[in-house]
């Protein structure tokens, strides 16, 4: 199947909405901005795309995606510099990772240029509201719905690829406590963790309900056979720090292949610090706690970049980690931004601009 | 939370579509009544529910059903006996799972009059669309989504509850063969697989791609721990005949309490056929299937009530099954039919007419 990027139909609005809107206290995922990128998969093939204004779109009652979650999805973000150029950062994996989810789904392979073509047409239209300054950036939604009509359990002959953007500022969520989980689980092996699948997220929110009554934050998952070993927190892969030594599960059909997680394995790398990918045993990272050599756990992701996590309970001990000088999750944090923001060499090669 | 049922609003259709439907020869899941029930949540309660004529919902594209599959279903029927006397089929069943599904997703609790009255209302209106004689029924599909307008992966502050209906003929699916799944898995433990969740179903979509690619029409999903143990096959629980012996497995959190399955194991009392309901090691139904003693294999489900099974494929063996003469899954989709269709007597109180 061949595309035809001259297909692209934009339609503008007439009036934009973002002088309505208070950049100053943004709550994070509510405001979008003035236009969105739609493309209908119909008769064996996408159609034409098009940029239009945001807007509510009409879907039949039947429409497979309310019925059997043939949905899947990506976040990234844009960031816009002192010279207001605008950049994004390994967006290639994104466009990757959504194919290989869809894949996961049955859903159709979306294709590369119309991928790249409507994403970057669309901050060129909405660059106005990605803001400059540390922290701000324009956080972007593409995401794949299975629209037939039919409630028959089985793949859709119709599919709606989007993109929206919403305007966000450093994300700050307080001091995160997490639980290790022991009875919930969010993936079974051979099943569709490691793909960004609508139906994954909504499976956390009972058991995270859980756990905030317990006093947490989030939980980070344990496998489903044994609840032994440490993966992944739902929304983010999970480092802990042992003496200088950082650990990390490895990405398997159960753990999400994280963009921002393979950057802190390399940056890793480049700091000189040791990082072992494997199995993280949960007694391990109980014991090492237990024997303060437990420095750090931070999750990464691309939402909140690196959130450090201040504590964890498991069973019914609860674990308080040190408030780290030298902590790598904000030494992480920092040079990644830098990047994104176009303040540091990009020896790496992560940062897209979009002209 | 107190509601009123006086409450519900209808807005009929002009004028009904019924006429340019060909009741001859309906697909699955494709044609709809002329009207649907629908109730929205916010402001943290059900609101006002309403009948309306059937028809396309509107939706923020950051709507959290479309990004984190926030949703929930059930599989109901409604059947007509000879004097047009409206039946449905242990429906107590279906509230009480949809509201054990929401739970598990975090979705409100929907109330049982709002439930009962709106169904038999909606089915009242639309009751030219149940066609009268055996097989033929109207497939009722209650479903939940979260319809909050924010991207932020958390459970949403807003849901729609809605019933369609759509009318269907004898189910007969030709010739289906299965494949005892080896590799990818349906459920975790402590996951969301007892739950009708949207999610669960889209997961089934690629592996059973390849199986039909490999000769077979549906899976056996085993446990995702071993794939040592036969659970279900996604859309229908199973059972196994070993000599005069039935064995199915027992309900858990990676398996689906299904209405159909527990009028078997009750049928099979009632017929002094002996029902073991136990973990169903893949090995000792291959061992049967050689030695002969493996006499049918047939799930149970709404959609298909009995649905008999020809052959399955194990690793890369295929065994045929037997043609009984004395099938149970024939003797159990008939005595259980017509009791559906109010033509046998009814001792546990299943049928529920809605007058």
């Amino acid at each position: 199947m061949k595309y035809d990027t001259n297909q692209l139909e934009i339609n503008k609005v007439q009036k934009s909405k973002i002088e309505e809107v208070n950049f100053e206290n943004l709550v994070f995922g509510e405001i979008f901005t003035d236009h969105m990128f739609v493309c209908d998969y119909e008769n064996g093939q996408w159609q034409t795309p098009k940029i239009t204004p945001y807007g509510p779109i009409q879907l039949d009652p039947s429409a497979k995606v309310f019925h059997y979650g043939q949905a899947v999805f990506e976040g990234m973000k844009a960031y816009k510099d002192d010279e207001d150029q605008i950049w994004l950062f390994r967006p290639e994996e994104n466009y990757k990772r959504i194919n290989k989810s869809s894949a996961r789904l049955a859903i159709p392979e979306f294709p590369k240029d119309y991928f790249f073509q409507g994403l970057e047409e669309l901050l060129k239209l909405d660059k106005d509201w990605i803001k400059k300054g540390f922290g701000n950036s324009l956080y972007i939604r593409p995401f794949v719905i299975a629209t037939e009509e039919c409630v028959s359990a089985n793949p859709a002959t119709k599919y709606k690829f989007m993109i929206i953007c919403s305007p966000a500022q450093a994300y700050y969520s307080g001091e995160v406590r997490v639980q290790f989980s022991e009875k919930y689980s969010r993936a079974a092996d051979g099943g569709v963790g490691a793909a960004k699948a609508a139906g994954n997220y909504a499976a956390q929110f009972y058991p995270t309900n859980l756990a905030k009554e317990a006093g947490f934050q989030q939980i980070i998952w344990t496998d489903a056979n044994t609840h032994d070993y440490l993966e992944e927190a739902g929304t983010m892969n999970i480092f802990f720090r042992i003496g200088d030594k950082l650990i990390t599960a490895p990405t398997s059909d159960r753990i999400l292949d994280g963009v921002t997680r393979k950057c802190v394995i390399d940056l890793a790398k480049d700091m000189n610090i040791e990082v072992e990918i494997r199995r993280v045993p949960v007694s391990e990272i109980v014991e090492a706690a237990r024997k303060g050599e437990l420095k750090e756990i931070f999750g990464s992701g691309t939402a909140t970049v690196i959130n450090p996590i201040a504590g964890f309970g498991y069973k019914d001990e609860k674990f308080e980690l040190p408030k780290m000088k030298d902590s790598y999750g904000k030494s992480f944090k920092d040079r990644l931004m830098k990047i994104q923001y176009n303040q540091a060499e990009d020896k790496h090669g992560w940062r897209y601009q979009v002209k």
